[in-house]
């Protein structure tokens, strides 16, 4: 099987180049990032010296020939712009980016400060969250991988939502986030002086994971869905720590939310849900698994849910690989472990 | 002006040293810490060469002699132990932990899993937070230094709480502390290597400083309150940021919500509102002052308000010894600017 | 093929087990950890939730019956009280401690402060460092892994010395380590309050893997050598930083250094010679290779050369399994790369 | 007195601002920052906010009226084309940069990669290191302040070697700092995802403070001197450690060592000669002392010398500050402790 990733330069096609290099009966044809055409992948990752004599080029279609699947690892906004070429050739294609994620364009152009360049291929975008879409997942050509934040929050509020545990508003997720989730910064506000022993919240409430989510959530838990996000960046350089408080709807006990996260994460291999147990990053980083626990609070009437993903796997590469076996009938946890 | 300071070998202490020393018109009589005693306040902080010649000694009532007020910078526990002698002395007292700040005994061995020793001197205990409780501290003769987190949650929730802006049930209050907030801590889930690019939620919905909150701003709100806190751990030293969560009590424009900071922090030194900007740490860091933002979710019917302080400063060492200011008269800034 | 760890809960145990859980052809029959025993490994490192249900045990040297091989991952001074009962039993021991890096018990007791319990054996063990040492390692029964410090100077500094570029004394070997290279430590000095945003120096001069660096290099390059080592902690995880600073031997441009280095490691498949380019920990953290490049000073005679691993995959565990492949007649890389 | 302060947006000039704002007897005249110009100090570091009403104008010297000291923290390459004019009007100044250390303008070509612009005035400034210079500072119109590395190793280095106890040549300077010694960064290189949990040696062996160790040791020590400087940036905002290696020039003794720093630094407010202990960062961080320790090798025969400053202060605007003291017949320590 052969692979091609265009923006293989940033973090999360690095990511991918990690993961899939040396993996049996994967073959890697082409590496594309603009940025850096002509450079040796070693140049740009000293890292990967001696494991990869790949060389990144500058992207056309054509160059790829033999690929059965495409990753697609740019920044949001320039995915829209070559994906409709790409789906004429015939390959599958699996976006980590945010462009296809929303099937509203108006939604995308309010969140993303950007009109959608391919609208009318947003329906044939299939959501590759494989906890809950397996089936569409299968047979996509078009695959849009959720973001790092929804991921988090997603995998944490559907089994409670759809079981009919919480109100569906008023939901707040309070997200913190390592810096590599920001991608490659050259910017002063991304320097290791300035994110250093601080913390600092961002886009409060406007972030363009929330419409994610709340469309997510309300397509697989079919009822509206309202929540406030908040991410805020701390001075790690991997991990998300997602924190829910949600109103119950109506009195439960522990034993329910037991019930409804073992229900529905049994056969999810990357899912561990650890009761009553407190998620820690670092038990997740460099993994593909995301750990889930809650709490509740009685005397307030609010539960607290937790969840930890490393953002670049599960929040990134490692899921859309988690996809990719999805798609083309291996093993989902095919080179995940 | 002489100061002693029991417990002068926890961080909280070693910060009390470092705002005293070389301040004009103060001098340091005692430093007591019996785990240290007999050794030099810079055999325990070389940073301290140089500054002081200090000894530390075991502590005993007697040996304060001239101190016109005493600090405890004990862990909590240990000041019920040795205040109601203290007081009989006639020196005034100002207790940085947690055995004061409850007036409910039993809150107070609910929350501290152990039983008060001196219960009846809760009543004459004056919660010390300059900006709500001036008057009081003024003539106070025991002081309870507010808690950390409960400082940064309350200064961020009186305006609106009081100005009847939000509803006082169902509020989240999502907190990250820097270490250092733990004390001096010679255990493994303190070490560096388990805490380094990591981060995890403890004691969620049952931290000592939830029912402090609780009770300080149904006081000064005079309403019931209920709130969930979830602190959480991450790899900075100093510094706490302070998210929280409520739902608009009726429809409110973000003017109302910036006159009810205005209107209420227009004369406290420390207290920087800031509008709708965000807050950082490092803003604070090494400062007495807190810094609050907020931003309104109108889609979500949520308010966002965000707050930050030094731990130690603000948090403790610092507030301490701006309630000392007010305590004797001085100028509340005196030594913190 | 089967394998035990003796002292599986620190953290070069989890690393071991990390490397070793899911490779082909490998199972684990036995992992010991005292102090953990009867607790699940995912108790102990939640970070192996359903990666495994492996249970530590009390150790003893009959509960091992199948394992070809056996590590022994204990802070130096245990395992030379149980490696000759363990070798009686016929089995190959591969020990990542201290106890029998050094041939002489009299610069062991100097250096690790106590006397050395099994000195008879000293002879049969077999320094692990397989770019230097690969016949012996086939053979040997009883394998010594080198230290991580030991590992990334030794590396450094054999071809230079072997092919007399430079003067076998006066050398000035400076290492900066991440904080897990000291193991799991629930002490002050290791807190993360104490280690963050600081450095410190330590074992100045007098560190137990200078004698060990000495004795390897003066066997392989055959000459006296004289050096000084001086590790400093610095606040980060994984990894460590070698700058050596040499005499040259005599005049010699950049291209002899060159030609020194890759004819000694052009079969290695771990050592990543860069050349005049400068390494860096990020490079080689989480993988086993050792990044090795140089830098003359024409103009004030020295060179330098500057190493990189990570303490726990080349420094530690990572090398264990690179040696027991080499022991077993595997490929050296297998499960590595 | 007033002052003001020429490119008062990067870390030293805000570091200035921190230590001089509040201090009796000082008046901020004017804050230049030509990428700032127009904002105030606390749009650009809001850690100011309440401190100051202070805006940052774009820079001409005719604005600056009533200063009896100007300050230059600019980058270097940027005071040389300014300081000519602002020494025609009379006023001291103080250059926090690289411009005038060097008295030799080829020097400065060499390791600054330009020309030099005001070459005819690099006689009269005077170094400004206060421990070795006082009465030249207490004159200076122009003073030029010491490179931050150059300031911890000159310190550790003059006593052994103007006492004869170290050879002069084959010195190796080996440090670490922290990130804010590269001043604001806005590029990749220095972003917190490229420095997190990683080290990097930088310019080895061709840093421009190494000519500055060197020529001004020379001066110093009146003999020829040579050494080797490497830099490493390690994941610590604040903070130098230097760690140097030299070989005795006779056999000699501790205290002979323990001699030659207490006589020539018994007078020296803010150095901390600490003998055989081990210095670290987070003694001095935040205050202008250097802490300077040491040990012997006596079998390697090599001489250990251990400093450690906090770059921002000692490194810059603290010692710039003890400068000005000087300079104007105040106490060295005044604002400083």
């Amino acid at each position: 099987m052969k692979i091609s990733i265009i923006g293989a330069s940033g973090y999360s096609g690095a990511e991918l180049l990690n993961l899939l290099l040396g993996r049996r009966g994967i073959e890697i044809e082409k590496v594309f990032a603009n940025s850096s055409a002509g450079k040796k992948v070693e140049e740009v990752y000293p890292f990967f010296r001696s494991r990869t004599d790949l060389t990144y080029e500058e992207y056309s279609a054509e160059k790829i020939r033999t690929s059965d699947v495409v990753f697609i690892a740019l920044p949001s906004g320039e995915a829209m712009h070559i994906v409709p070429e790409l789906l004429k050739t015939g390959k599958r294609v699996i976006d980590l980016g945010g462009d296809f994620r929303l099937k509203d364009a108006s939604l995308y152009s309010r969140f993303y400060k950007r009109a959608h360049a391919a609208a009318d291929i947003l329906p044939k975008a299939v959501y590759g969250l494989p906890e809950w879409n397996t089936s569409a997942i299968a047979s996509a050509h078009l695959l849009s991988n959720p973001g790092c934040y929804a991921t988090s929050a997603i995998l944490a509020l559907v089994p409670v939502l759809k079981d009919n545990l919480i109100e569906a508003t008023g939901i707040a997720v309070s997200s913190l986030s390592g810096v590599s989730g920001a991608g490659k910064n050259a910017t002063l506000d991304y320097s290791f002086t300035e994110l250093n022993e601080s913390v600092r919240a961002y886009k409060v409430a406007v972030h363009q994971h929330t419409p994610e989510m709340k469309s997510v959530l309300e397509n697989i838990s079919r009822q509206n869905v309202s929540l406030t996000f908040v991410p805020h960046l701390i001075p790690i350089t991997r991990g998300i720590y997602t924190t829910i408080y949600a109103r119950p709807k109506k009195a439960f006990t522990k034993d329910e939310i037991i019930a409804s996260f073992k229900k529905h994460y049994s056969n999810a291999p990357f899912v561990r849900f650890i009761g009553e147990a407190v998620p820690e990053i670092k038990h997740v980083n460099y993994t593909n698994f995301c750990d889930i626990g809650f709490k509740i609070d009685l005397e307030n009437n609010l539960l607290i849910i937790m969840s930890v993903i490393d953002n670049l796997v599960k929040g990134a590469a490692g899921q859309a690989i988690q996809n990719m076996n999805i798609m083309f009938g291996m093993n989902e946890t095919e080179g995940l472990l």
